[in-house]
């Protein structure tokens, strides 16, 4: 597999491609080393819950800004040339995500997964120093894809002008908003083409204005707009401007604004205080627009029943937007999270390569909601503040309502996938309400019933390619008769239809594949791991150990019952079904085997029946 | 500085000197590279706020197993040869610290040791494969102490038997219950020698015993007993058997000890449960006994007025003890946070030598009490259970209440030292009553004023060698006339008494000597930063930037108001005096600016008045 480009994209797939140590990829980067400063910072609650998935939450919420509270300033009614503060929310609703929404620049959530893949079984580093001089798509389905690179000056390949030619089954681009890999498959971005352009500075400075370490939306009346993201380490902040909104005489074409231009127009928007600017670490304008691709595959829409698609292109490379909602990174990681175990599964052998379109059509949509989300959300910000002399305006705090209204969507949580055969009818719906079919897994508080540990029921879902099935038990205990979590799991013990048994093949863990836990609604004080179903306490490995960390019951201490936190019908019980990148692909209920069966049957290969390259 | 020794004791040692580029440190071991495999593993909720100082605990969080309960079982009064569960306590008390206590192996912790040492701006590594041959203590203060090194075949030194002399003006021994330093100190270890062995096992088993994965205490009636300690990552587990309490025919002399007599005993006393090891990853026997050395440095109780100490002692070379407890390795890391930053201060020059005897006196209390306490804790551990045949045995029910109530003993934050020039007398003790005097300080959650962020403010207290002032506000808002908080800083910022003042260098922070912090009984969302003291927003570094993270204020929003949790006086507020390693040296009132004055004149030198070698 060949994934060209190492930003966040390229890297998001290739920690999830690493894990597989019989999955053979290839990273190659036109770069000639680890990006050291980065455009994008902000990192969604969503993100957060994948890069749990990878390991490394825990660090990035040491070392990030956290944005607790969005503060919106206007100009004061009585002085218009004075801003004051209008508005303050909480940036995140209680009880959206177990993370915060944080800020953390981009080269270090690059180093971040570097060091995943180094030490993933696939032991994966990037090859910097190569642009993609062609690429020749397969005409058919026996043939690889074929990509011919130019060794670059600062590359550490064979040199300047020294050309190389890569093979690959599929090939994935994340080169950004100017992807070649999109240009070789003949796609294009459509939309509004650079309607907006901005300017954004990494600064030092010393200023009086109060709110200067919050997440801050100015509004002034005459001078534009500007946006506050302070950055991690307590000391840097950056600053975006809109450079459209300012004044007419200021107004200039992007390539010749100056960083004192800009630190002038902060200066002005965020009057009456003051703004010493002592050092820039980094500046840039850049224009940009709501553009979209009509398609993240090598095959058109009428093509699919006929043909697969080979190569995709993911993040920039299919959609670019405003900073303003600090979507773009978020959005284009989610993209790799969908893209990176359907691949693996499919190069495995475990699914079938059908299922590879429904990561255009899943992603694509999310854009879409996206691209429009962010047009009317960057129509607001940029409107002129209501007055009595512009009634027209928009009044801030209706753009803080609005901005309040959206938070599940710019945390990154309300993404939904529709259903296809990998996201299953919400006919069993009410049986779970709070883990909505199509969306992520929403985790929550339980206790460990083996070492009575307090945890997060959602972290046990890491970046391993497995699908999981969360069973809730029903209100018989699992150790009575006539418990339904007992019978389920006598079925996917020993019933050969069993996704447990028919997907893997001897040579693994029984939960190699498929990974089944269990929420039981006793507390561990009250319940004896042995008297557990035993596919709840499998032996696995060369020395068939038990393995004790699948069992869980409510954090009834902490108060949080996750039977009521989402929703889960005590009398019967419910059985979750989450895909690879923590999306639920199904709902059933505990005695809903059959159904369970059919909906991996969709999609899976039983093991033994695989066929390369099929 | 020399230190020798690179286990947990002189490696908390070296990260904590290793803060400082210009203190020149040497840290030496006999063996010839970083420990594999280690004996200690229990990590207290007091040593994990120690590494959160040194910015690992979230780490060891993530990778440790968590002792969240304890389990008791003794023999079954009517079948006396089968064991049940008889008690199960919550591990550590509710509110006792915010970590947990955690179980990882020493030789990860060194890992996370070596790891900080390297990226300090002392940028430290050990010199492996040195023997200390000599060490020739100095008979006048210009005098140097002198060590002399044999090379060892696997050293990265010179080669085999080459000798090397290193002088220091202080050196430190923590190398084990055999030191060395010791020796030529003329100290020794008194008390019990060697009156229990030991066998433990790190094993792979599989077994029907329910609590595998709990701390169990595990009473027999015929076959002796033992701890069950899990580890981490899910599988392996640490059994420690008391050799001396196996039956008389099983009893051997702990050489001729064997790892399958060893799993034997494990066997019988868990009768009736199974366990078959499948994998013994480790074993070893070891007999201890609870030993004190009388003085931690070279300076006898009647010399100390004419001469001050220039080698000491830290960790097993000055206590040992039984592992029962699993305190070893907790109070041997924080002999070396006492003892750290007083060398660093001396070292620097902004501490006076005579705090230096301050280590043996704090840090012996602390060993007397933890013998006495091991003492009594083996011999109930020991004692044959109480049954119908054997009255005089001890009733396990009361071995689990003993347990409980020392909980806070075990947990490592019941140290409580005692008035010296570095902790103030309790006169002003009922202003915070929670932040007692001589204790470790006791964090609780805030919010930060600037960003709003919620944290622990305890977490502001890192290993970098700094006294910190907490002043709590008292009734009247800081930025309203008569606030005491607001006279308290005025002073600080501009009395040249201000131990912010008098104790630093112009070139320096105005906190790089005291950190003057802030808790505000208002929200953050009801104050203005801009509006705090100045010197609550001080100006500091190259460019003057303001560091806004001084402020906090009650998280209300959580419950949970840090006045009220550590009995704080709401009218009058208080000022809470925290020494480098935590520990809370004094509480005064707002307006005992005089007083904290006196208090540090007691032992700080006056920027600018330091005498090297003083």
């Amino acid at each position: 597999m060949l994934i060209i480009g190492c930003g966040p994209t390229g890297l998001t797939l290739a920690a999830q491609l690493a894990a597989f140590a019989d999955v053979s990829v290839c990273i190659v980067d036109q770069r000639d080393g680890p990006l050291q400063v980065g455009q994008a910072d902000g990192i969604a609650c969503r993100t957060m819950e994948m890069f749990a998935a990878f390991g490394f939450a825990e660090r990035v919420e040491k070392e990030a800004y956290w944005v607790n509270e969005t503060v919106f300033w206007k100009p004061d009614p009585s002085t218009p040339r004075r801003i004051f503060r209008s508005g303050r929310i909480q940036d995140v609703e209680d009880g959206l995500s177990e993370f915060p929404h944080v800020i953390l620049n981009q080269a270090r959530v690059h180093d971040l997964y570097l060091d995943v893949m180094r030490h993933s079984p696939g032991a994966l580093t990037p090859d910097y120093g190569r642009r993609l001089d062609d690429l020749r798509l397969p005409t058919s389905d026996g043939e690889p894809v074929v990509a011919r690179f130019e060794g670059l000056e600062a590359g550490d390949g064979g040199g300047a002008g020294e050309m190389e030619t890569v093979r690959a089954r599929y090939v994935v681009g994340c080169d950004g908003a100017r992807s070649a890999v999109r240009r070789f498959m003949g796609g294009a971005l459509r939309g509004d083409s650079a309607n907006q352009s901005w300017g954004v500075m990494d600064v030092l400075a010393v200023t009086d204005f109060p709110d200067i370490r919050f997440k801050a939306v100015v509004h002034s009346a005459d001078e534009g707009n500007l946006l506050v993201i302070p950055r991690e380490g307590g000391y840097m902040v950056r600053l975006y401007i809109e450079l459209d909104q300012l004044r007419v005489d200021e107004r200039v074409a992007s390539r010749e604004v100056t960083i004192e231009r800009l630190i002038d127009a902060a200066r002005r928007i965020l009057a009456p205080y003051t703004l010493d600017v002592e050092e820039v670490v980094w500046w840039s304008v850049y224009e940009i627009g709501q553009r979209l691709c009509a398609k993240y595959d090598d095959v058109a829409d009428d093509d699919t029943v006929v043909r697969l698609p080979r190569v995709f292109i993911a993040g920039d490379a299919c959609h670019t937007h405003s900073p303003k909602a600090g979507l773009g990174m978020n959005v284009s990681m989610s993209d790799a999270f969908n893209l990176g175990w359907k691949l693996a599964s499919v190069v495995r052998g475990q699914c079938r390569p059908q299922i590879l379109p429904t990561y255009s059509s899943e992603r694509r949509a999310v854009a879409k909601e996206l691209i429009d989300f962010d047009r009317e959300f960057a129509a607001m910000f940029s409107a002129r503040p209501q007055s009595s002399d512009d009634e027209d305006g928009v009044d801030p705090a209706e753009f803080q309502r609005y901005f309040q209204q959206h938070g599940r969507f710019t945390a990154g949580t309300a993404t939904r996938y529709g259903p296809s055969v990998l996201v299953g009818a919400g006919t069993n719906q009410h049986l779970a309400t709070g883990f909505e079919i199509g969306m992520r897994f929403h985790s929550a508080p339980v206790v460990r019933l083996a070492d009575a540990k307090p945890m997060h029921l959602g972290h046990v879902a890491k970046a391993d390619g497995r699908w999981r099935l969360f069973a809730f038990a029903d209100e018989v205990a699992p150790n009575a008769p006539g418990s339904r979590l007992a019978e389920l799991c006598a079925l996917l013990a020993a019933d050969p239809r069993s996704p447990l048994l028919r997907y893997r093949s001897d040579d693994v863990d029984i939960d190699a594949v498929v990974d089944l836990r269990a929420v039981v609604q006793q507390g561990h004080q009250r319940l004896v791991i042995g008297e557990m179903p035993s596919i709840l306490r499998p032996h696995k490995g060369r020395f068939g150990l038990v393995d004790y960390e699948k069992v869980f019951g409510p954090d009834r201490k902490a108060g949080q019952d996750i039977f009521e936190m989402r929703g889960v019908d005590r009398t019967v019980g419910a059985l979750v079904v989450v895909r690879p990148d923590q999306h639920v692909g199904h709902v059933l209920p505990l005695d809903g085997f059959d159904e369970l069966v059919d909906f991996f049957a969709g999609f899976m290969v039983p093991a033994g029946r695989y066929v390369a390259g099929a």
